[in-house]
């Protein structure tokens, strides 16, 4: 992603991974158009749709994803990339900034 | 709380519950001296000490509490309220106060 751009549009077609739970990841995805199925261990834990956002935990913090992200419809989304968040985020209040982590930290703890 | 302060201090003696399970709440606590213990249906969850924060959930959304806390030891806090945080986050991003309420949902589906 060229520095400073913070959104890239991206399609996925129907049935198509966007990622797998385990794989690294460095992005979040804004929905624009259809319908995203987030699973855990085989297990739907949510379908997602337009405005929706997903993977935004990789925006905090650099661990492995938690779940599997599917296109069940051709999907099209937004790309918020991390480096281009962590640039914003630089700008926002410590506290915003120390809190964002600890829910995040909390996250993984309830899903472990 | 003084309109505008974001900032107060308070102590907890040893035994004495800051906050319970179910309870109403409109702020978090900055723990400056001695040990908190966070428990749910009379699990212990966690113990925190100086510099850890707790009740930050309080700041994101207004729901119940999800768990009790009790001072272990005699506890200097520093209060943090939720307006005073309001205007601090008001001035943040729009898009890193929509993740801070996305990981509050999160985090209050998963201990649902």
């Amino acid at each position: 992603m060229e520095k400073g751009k913070v959104l890239e549009r991206k399609v996925f077609y129907a049935g198509q991974k966007v990622f797998g739970e385990g794989d690294s990841g460095d992005r979040a995805y804004l929905i624009q158009e259809g319908s995203v199925e987030i699973s855990k261990h085989g297990l739907v834990l949510a379908t997602l749709n337009k405005g929706e956002l997903f993977g935004e935990m990789a925006l905090v913090d650099d661990q492995p994803r938690m779940a599997t992200a599917k296109a069940l419809t051709d999907v099209s989304v937004v790309i918020i990339g991390r480096d281009s968040f962590r640039e914003k985020l630089a700008k926002a209040d410590p506290f915003i900034r120390g809190l964002l982590n600890i829910f995040v930290r909390n996250i993984r703890n309830l899903t472990r």
